[in-house]
């Protein structure tokens, strides 16, 4: 790869990153569907990674394997029977292209989550970094693989009950 | 366009928007007057906006026409009679070169402001979306339009009565 | 220097910023530790300026001067006695290469920082912007210099008690 395509797939894959948090926040899920490679690998998103995942391993369980099942299972969390307004703001991404065709990317980032329970607003906030590799497939970059390492996150008592009863 | 110069822009561009909520939040009106295109149109800006904008519609209405209008109708707002402390993030841009000399760029933002209301703190804190374009003018990168979609605006009651009393 | 060379100054730039603050988050001070010049300096770090800083000056008082002491520092003021928990999230880049070794960049920056004062949560939640210089050495750019300007602090009554104490 040249220095300039370099430059150039650094700046597709910050734009595919932005695309995810905008398609999620928007609940735009034509484009979110568009976003990962087929066989992509969500991490950490299990109710069980509420909590702070142990900074020494980037690992969590597998939440979700393959684009259709990642889409189904963010859907399903946010724009399902119970309607979640989230807001993801990412910052200061280390990319490195690893390949031709493959590049792994670390972002820090906050989440914030508003939903109704029982006619009271619930608000989750969350603190860590995404830690992403990226596939080049057919000429475009794609999302490969998520998982979220956390600083801290502050969550009501009953963060997934939703989830729960779903 | 070559490659590099696409490059070039998308930088000049990412640089120029930084300028304007840095120029907005020291309240450098010097700085400000000299990043909007003249006949650059601000959307979204009316106390009508405070809540959410229709997600379908980037639409808002008519703030402001050309740059004079747009700087007056911005430091009449945060530094007139009442003085707003006013923080502004934005993150993850989706910059696209349309033409040698246009361009457009969504940013994800949050906006936090803070005022003194008869002796009484108010804080107002939004999130959304910035849609801009862009114009290239004599080798200058310049903002031609703005309009706001919102996800969420967290307002107090009275968050634009120091406006019409003005 | 190249455009091309400009371009990958720009982006080198960006991603050692991200270390830093990573680094910093993550509590990661074998990287941390490699991401200044020997002789870089450090101001507006001290309990002074725990305050807004005069937007007018840059200047604040001179914290920590040479990478070993700057990472003393930061290493005693978050990982010392008191735990603390931090999260710095900092956006929109200005960098200007301004030699083929030397470069200046802003950065609008948020902190929130959270830790344990007699069995109590405290929280101090800051916005401003970074002023840093960077420079080449070796082949491989490092920051310089950093300052912060404030727009506003938000800090519990004894911010710095645990310092005072340490």
């Amino acid at each position: 790869m040249t220095t300039i395509e370099k430059l150039l797939a650094i700046e597709a894959i910050k734009t595919l990153f932005a695309r995810r948090v905008r398609a999620m926040d928007q609940k735009d899920w034509v484009l979110y569907d568009t976003l990962h490679a087929p066989h992509a690998v969500l991490k950490s998103f299990s109710p069980d990674q509420a909590g702070l995942a142990p900074l020494g391993s980037h690992g969590g369980q597998l939440a979700a394997v393959g684009k259709a099942a990642i889409l189904e299972a963010i859907r399903t969390l946010l724009d399902g029977e119970v309607k979640v307004t989230t807001v993801h703001h990412a910052h200061t991404p280390e990319i490195e292209i690893t390949s031709d065709t493959t590049a792994t990317g670390i972002w820090a980032m906050e989440d914030m989550l508003w939903w109704d329970d029982d006619g009271e607003t619930q608000f989750a906030h969350g603190y860590g970094h995404y830690y992403e590799t990226y596939e080049k497939i057919d000429g475009t970059w794609l999302i490969a693989s998520r998982t979220i390492r956390r600083l801290r996150s502050d969550t009501p008592p009953d963060f997934f009950r939703y989830m729960k009863a779903g």
